[in-house]
């Protein structure tokens, strides 16, 4: 693949330079983009959260011995979208920030935040689809807490869940290396676009666009088995772009994706052009990508391109016209609310 | 200590029969009472949540081989208050509800729903608290999650904290027996009684009252060495009356307590006085209850009653007067939002 233009460096070292600095927090009130996944959640993160607790990051799994900790909230409106719903969110999206850790699940808690004059029968469905999705994704919930807000202080209810894994040893993480591959688990952009339609804010409307959420760790003890993994990382809040862009970022290497090599389900690249949005930004929830060594091959995985030395920091696409640009970190807030 | 009357066995032995039963879920839509930790609560938990997922309790700090895993969502308004904040309360609580499981709080993670509009100081302060809640608790926060929901979808922030602990080898936990005393760590009602007064609802205030919020795990620990305790519980929502509702009636036994020898501070007796509040049912966030053998001496513990036989699940009260009351199981919704 071919490299990056000298103009191209110049310019771009400009922006790696404010990249390579650990992002400030100077925002005077939290906005819906500090939940968004982007420059903004990383500026509240590492400029105030992750400073505060003595810890470099606040979203990956924690290590404790041979176990792994980590938490997610869910938000999402609305409660019920096609092919899912908050409470199977709630634990796939931790069941696969495990497996992402290389760990794989064993239990989960969960606190619920009820708004008061919730439906018994939104509440029931909710708690069958949660311990449906634990069943599936071979976990235990073994412990909770439950909360209600007054009427207008929450929307139906929003759902945090906390899972412990045991580290699989397979799972020896490094940083991405030139050369490296990338690979991704499978077509991106249904969950978030699901979402988007399901609002009806939007005057449209098509039984193709289902969510993806499921639970990766299948996914992931099969890649595991097969080689070297370098890095694993799903691509939820951003999508993928905000994925690559951190670990370019974390790795000090960059990234050169192949446009056309990335899958999307036709329906859901029309839903996104109608709506004007790049796939590459729209959450998933059932799509994980993987940087692994050269040469390696994962039989359901697509090769969607190559870990490069320059720009450090940066993630390029080289599109379908022969040109290349840069996939930027999400600064605004396009997509709030979807997990 | 007198018994009780074979009338009021008689009395009571019709309630005990309903008591018996695992509380049904029924309602149709979601009220305040499901969130303050008496009888609705309870229904929810025991009729809906914990046969769902297959456990007996959603509340308790889960075990899973030497390690207690327990998670706790807070929803306090206002955020601040005399004697503590959310922060401040999301570690402590958390914090204790592992030392009430007999383990040593070692790890926690966070998850912020904030809500849009909030002022960055207000976070600030709330992140300083936990970070120093933390510190003093002698725990790490690992990991967390950060969501933002629309302005007037949440009351500036909700958190869920979950706990990570190691269990402790002297706390061999048994049902309470006939003859064991009820001991209690420290006087009660002040928490409930400070948020009622910050809340600015009631024509009262006072400098005097303020909330009890503390790690719990020092006192635990001191107690565990001195013999043999059957039991801890915290008594947060729902106060001191209905932890000994628990108490009496999962391990089938009756509890008398002596009303003169329960400490409330005068300032808190005369606020709960005037706002016609019982103070055994205003919660706190720093005192417990622990059931221990006959003869047992702890330094700075109250003994304020001994467990029964007769009535089964109940929990009486002799009064300065020298009359017996029950203390019942709370209903209704007196004390919303204070945790």
């Amino acid at each position: 693949m071919s490299s990056v233009s000298e103009r191209e460096q110049r310019v771009l070292g400009i922006i790696e330079t404010a990249r390579g600095k650990r992002a400030k927090f100077r925002d005077e009130r939290i906005t819906m983009a500090h939940g968004a996944g982007g420059k903004a959640t990383r500026s509240l993160v590492e400029g105030l959260l992750a400073p505060a607790f003595g810890i470099k990051s606040l979203d990956d799994a924690a290590t404790i011995g041979e176990l792994a900790l980590t938490t997610d909230a869910f938000v999402v409106k609305p409660l019920r979208f096609p092919g899912g719903s908050i409470g199977e969110l709630a634990v796939n999206g931790t069941v696969n920030d495990l497996a992402m850790g290389g760990a794989k699940p064993l239990a989960l808690t969960l606190s619920l935040i009820l708004e008061e004059g919730l439906g018994s029968d939104v509440l029931r469905a909710e708690v069958d689809a949660i311990a449906r999705a634990a069943t599936q994704a071979g976990v235990r919930i073994v412990g909770g807490d439950t909360k209600v807000v007054e009427r207008g202080h929450a929307d139906g209810m929003y759902i945090t869940t906390t899972g412990l894994g045991q580290r699989d040893q397979r799972a020896q993480f490094q940083p991405a290396r030139p050369g490296d591959r990338i690979l991704l688990s499978g077509p991106i952009a249904a969950h978030g676009t699901a979402i988007m339609l399901a609002r009806g804010e939007f005057d449209l409307d098509s039984d193709e666009i289902v969510s993806d959420t499921r639970s990766l760790w299948p996914a992931v003890d099969a890649i595991l088995g097969l080689g070297a993994v370098r890095r694993l990382r799903d691509a939820t809040r951003g999508g993928v772009a905000s994925v690559l862009n951190e670990l370019a970022r974390d790795d000090g290497v960059a990234m050169l994706i192949q446009e056309s090599a990335v899958p999307v389900a036709p329906a859901v690249a029309g839903a996104c052009e109608l709506l004007g949005i790049d796939p590459m930004y729209v959450a998933n929830e059932g799509v994980f990508l993987a940087i692994v060594e050269p040469g390696f091959v994962a039989p359901g995985f697509v090769d969607i391109g190559e870990v490069k030395t320059d720009p450090p920091g940066m993630v390029l696409v080289a599109t379908s016209f022969g040109g290349k640009r840069v996939l930027d970190e999400l600064v605004g807030d396009p997509l709030p609310r979807i997990c």
